[in-house]
């Protein structure tokens, strides 16, 4: 499995930089950054983002495909922290083993240029714990998987609301996940609502999209569990849940870049502009205030953190009592009556 | 000492408003919003913002200078958490009890709109957790003092090193701070530049100055604490801490002013902007992951956000990898040379 998912989330990073090059030929290419990690694993960090004071136009503004395949050892506390939200890895208090772990993911957002063009994000991961090995055993040796998992989502963040856009973008994603189970989609757009959510602010990041974690062969706290209720609900097998996980991965750019396409080039005001700025202080306030992925990476010693702060947009702006969006009929007021209550789509 | 300190800081407020106005007298000027708590208290936010694409040259970018003054309950959760920090709470985990609590302080920040002119932060404040008062007791009683404490500090945070004005800035603090005990500087100038840390970036924030917490009539884990080993070198009483911080916050316009005076018409290329900038990023980081009052803040219901997120700039930038810096010999990296390694500017 961890061949295929590595293969697979390699093959779909280059198959989506390739189609936002496609898109927009004239702009500068995405730059491609490997890396090697000093304590194991390798990836490959695409970036696109436009030089201070550029001025010809271009579709987007700052965009950040990366792939991870890395492995190491967890140390206990690590162990213990991943425990609360994953039932299934092996903890035990008494021996405060370090253990094992095997992780390769995609992770993308996009912003683009336009305000009328929503920013997306989305990501999807595989994760392995293994038991220890014999020392003096052989490396290419399979270790005993000891717990694995899927995680993963994919959601929209614009900063004027096109319904038809909230609607094809939220479609696309549930066609992806029904044939892999009905009760897929709802779960995890329900999740997906939840999760992306400033508190301090009582409004959602943005129009959501699917969240989900901790996917794995056990009963899921968010899933119908038992195993009786119905198999063709959810995915039970390592090989059904990734190929759930291939499908939604798949769905990416069919859910986006027609919404891209259609808003890139409509015309903006500089008041336009200027509340496109301040939403995107909303995205950094949640990226560090509370996304787990963001924080649990900025807690870890000898992380990648250009890697992991990609995800901030290039241009941010924070204003007092900003009065934009306070006038009611406005369009910047209509969008954040749906983030303040999140809507069903279909 | 209520009533004392809040005249205090709602005097200080207004002179360094009017002074920052007098500075700049074809700048707008700040705007002045007085508020009411609901549960309990008062406060006036003192702020500084250009409109979107104002083009005038101002001294400022933007600046808030708070004062607050409110008192209320302090749920049995916060309690506890409180008592990590400040040993002198009362907390009894069987009592379950909430307590009444006071706060009074001021709270500024300032960015100019120079890249060579520094960012500063200031913060001065009186805490105090009384007795529960009985029930029909009349409001205007005086509550028996349980715990009390003052904290804050000073600290500054340039885009350019300019050595003359990281020692002055250290200098007029050093002064204020001396008449009231020779340890206070050397034991307030390391904790400001061991908690002004981005510990993921590995790099303080600033160039330093002072911070202080928990000062109270009890021993203080940052200061000689038997009372024998010479009461001269800390104020001890309440009266003498307070004459301390009233001296702190009044070196605050001498320390900062004549700084901002020789920087904020000096020219400036399009690179030295992205520069302050990209370091207006870090400050975000900081303080959006792990300023403590900030954190606390966001955490807590019915907040006033707008007046806490008052520190973040009104322009900022994230740029992946971003080069500027990276040459050795740069003034940008004479700048990183000094927040990588803090150094005593006296």
């Amino acid at each position: 499995m961890r061949t295929r998912v590595a293969d697979f989330v390699l093959s779909l990073q280059d198959k989506i930089v390739t189609s936002f090059e496609e898109l927009d030929p004239s702009a500068p290419p995405f730059l491609r950054d490997s890396w090697k990690r000093a304590k194991g694993g390798h990836g490959i960090s695409c970036v696109f983002q436009l030089p201070y004071g550029y001025d010809k136009p271009t579709t987007l503004e700052k965009a950040g495909v990366n792939v991870s395949v890395i492995h190491g050892t967890l140390p206990p506390a690590a162990i213990k922290q991943m425990r609360v939200e994953h039932a299934s890895v092996p903890y035990d208090p008494q021996a405060e083993a370090a253990l094992p772990f095997f992780a390769a993911g995609i992770s993308l957002i996009i912003h683009p240029r336009n305000p009328h063009a929503p920013t997306v994000h989305a990501n999807y991961r595989y994760f392995e714990i293994t038991a220890q090995q014999a020392e003096g055993s052989e490396q290419t040796e399979q270790p005993e998987v000891l717990a694995w998992w899927f995680g993963g989502g994919c959601d929209l963040t614009p900063s004027y609301l096109y319904e038809e856009d909230a609607v094809h973008f939220h479609r696309t994603l549930k066609d992806a996940c029904d044939p892999h189970g009905a009760q897929l989609y709802p779960a995890f757009k329900k999740w997906c609502d939840e999760y992306f959510f400033i508190t301090h602010r009582k409004e959602a990041r943005g129009i959501g999209g699917i969240f989900f974690d901790d996917l794995c062969a056990d009963p899921h706290k968010r899933l119908p569990n038992a195993l009786e209720e119905s198999t063709s609900e959810r995915p039970w097998t390592k090989e059904d849940i990734f190929s759930f996980v291939k499908s939604a991965g798949e769905a990416f750019l069919p859910s986006y870049l027609p919404v891209l396409k259609r808003r890139a080039d409509l015309e903006f005001t500089p008041e336009q502009r200027r509340w496109q700025l301040v939403r995107r202080g909303r995205y950094v306030e949640f990226n560090l205030v509370y996304d787990r992925g963001t924080k649990f990476g900025l807690l870890t010693p000898e992380a990648r953190i250009e890697s992991i702060l990609l995800s901030l947009p290039s241009e941010v702006r924070w204003e007092y009592m900003c009065e934009v969006g306070t006038e009611e009929s406005s369009e910047e007021a209509k969008l954040l009556a749906v983030l303040t209550k999140p809507r069903e789509w279909l």
